[in-house]
């Protein structure tokens, strides 16, 4: 029945189709990053030096680059799977605060870069006012999405405990606040602005509560654990 | 016997594949757009300047393009996505036109980038009709996937309600239409045309009718909303 | 049950998985040949043109390639995606010789731009044996799958019916030494080597016939149409 | 039900959406490749030839860098597609310690071509270890998602023979000594060391041996075979 019903009927696969197109778009941004580092000796990489080992150590912005890119974006991925448990529907402004949020995603290694090829110059500041502006509008649209599945719960989880929520909504809110405020702080002084905003970032690649559910509204195992 | 049936029997795995593939092509043609600005400072981006402010504004062009083209390919993804919902099932030449409407994704990042890299040039009415002939073509591959799927609505879903279809035919056939005309005022006035053609694109980042189904056919609740 | 056993058995996915990275991959390599195309008065792109439409002309080798690659490309995933009703399993060696046949599909591009960006030009001899070659190996590496599932049809779908089967061989057959045909004939007859083997690929943008099955074991509707 | 559950509960996918990430990042490392090999003539490529069949053969290292690329990752592919059957679930470490295994895969085709454009020159004593040192991290990162996964077999299929489950132990387990004493090897010895690495890995494309279970708990064979 469920079969023959896909010859005649629309295609609903639920949240999965939305999550895979989301999933590819991580994936892409991150395997992207190799792109822009040229091996030495590479017909666009660097030529004529010395020693290889220097030619490659004197490519340290770009490592250094791809790791920030590369740490940053794969914190928002865990934290993208996780709200998997969290977010039970999608709608049309939700796809669109959703593509808002990729875009940020997408376009996050430029301010990194900036910065990367600007630290321990005299562009140093402006560089890092960059990149703390640019984490900071990545958290806003994640927060914007939060925001938009909270008012009555229209695409969240229905069986969520209200208080499992408000921890979130608590946690996600103040980590966008501190990268808000991470802006003004890297125009006083830079490093410390950057190294908050960094670190704000990071403390995203740790595990988060797991999810609480009403008493009697507890999914089965097999659904849960099965992340 | 689902399970076992995998082992020896040809894979059929509905609309699904097919829709996969597509979100992934949307989902590269999004993120590549990066790879196209080089920041500054960088080995193949700007180089030599004296503020690193007006370097990153220097580039306002390719910041343009980009937002130009993740609007333009990101409008026909939700279009793509809301007509998961009409679209019941695909077959050879719905397969092959659906290439031919994911080619012109793929390569509409040029005339919007020939348009950002002439605005304010000698060359700007050349570079807006290249931009709506582009935008137009991207139209005119969409309208063909729909005019296919229509008579007897070969692959759409049976249950939708006529009165729906043709609502939806009315709407996407005049934003084509519109977009064809933009290509001739873009000849006579450049600004009209691209802003005619560029409104007509975002007009289609707003949600567009839920589906209707005759009465008696339609889906249950699960089925619809999941999205 | 089916669910909850998700907890603590490894996953299988059937066929799903390994379609979904094969097609993954093709929709990169589509998606990819636009990162070729640097639109005029871009930073990479050409410069100091007196005319935008004759800067966009100069780049017709660019578009020619782009085409012939997104069409010989695709009629390759058309045949892939077709052939998903006939491959029922994997293995090892089956998941290996996709991995080859792949390889070629993402290198075929360069053969391909070997022969645009040589076209009437005093190499375009030594281009149309490359092209032909290129096309050559890839429909070699296509004939290894298949051949590698007929003995015992190891990983075809059993209800096949043979003649089927032995169609379909003939026509994959056939088209192959077609192709490796033309690379003797591009030596002696450059432009008729590559324009049989074209041909040749182009006709896989056709449809293929309906699957047969044997009698009593045709799957259920719902399975097979719903493609 | 199952399907109306989609509308108000969280969305859990099982071990698959994990996977659809993770072979959407090998997809896209594979496809990538090509785009770091210009075709002779192309507006990047090399120009300028009288021959054009040594213009293409002067690109060798490109080549070899590609196949060398390819082979690697093709290998980690079909191991990784391989352990789909061993890992049951996943959770936030083994997620992130993907992450890190997912990074060496994104990078490894740095230390490859660094080898590939330094391979009979003065620079390839170092380049040989850069390039042991780039697989000898790939090997550890894999080990890390075993080792994680192993106590008490948290995350692998609880219904494996503990004999099968300490014969992939230390067939991996062997496979990463051999390329960590690869990098002592190429410093005194850089041919040695390089072949010894390379080898090791081409190890992996053959196949591995068929999971085992406890009896009793051999998984119904729909569910097996149908990889």
């Amino acid at each position: 029945m469920a079969r023959s019903s896909a010859q005649t009927h629309g295609a609903q696969r639920g949240l999965g189709r939305f999550e895979g197109f989301s999933d590819a778009v991580f994936a892409i941004a991150l395997t992207l990053l190799i792109v822009e580092i040229k091996a030495p000796g590479s017909p666009e990489g660097p030529q004529g030096y010395d020693s290889l080992v220097s030619a490659m150590a004197g490519q340290w912005r770009e490592h250094l680059a791809l790791l920030l890119c590369y740490g940053v974006i794969g914190a928002y991925w865990l934290q993208h799977h996780y709200t998997g448990r969290i977010y039970a529907r999608s709608d049309h402004w939700f796809s669109a605060l959703n593509l808002l949020f990729l875009l940020a995603i997408v376009v996050v290694p430029y301010p990194i870069r900036v910065w990367c090829f600007h630290l321990g110059t005299p562009f140093e500041p402006v560089a890092s006012v960059t990149l703390t502006a640019g984490l900071a509008l990545t958290a806003c649209t994640w927060m914007a999405k939060w925001f938009y599945g909270m008012p009555g719960r229209r695409i969240m989880d229905e069986r969520l405990a209200p208080g499992f929520l408000r921890q979130m909504t608590r946690r996600y809110g103040l980590a966008a606040l501190i990268q808000i405020a991470a802006v003004p702080l890297s125009v006083i002084q830079p490093q410390a602005g950057v190294a908050l905003a960094l670190l704000c970032v990071a403390y995203f690649l740790l595990p988060q509560p797991k999810p609480r559910y009403n008493p009697g509204e507890e999914p089965d195992p097999g659904e849960v654990t099965g992340e």
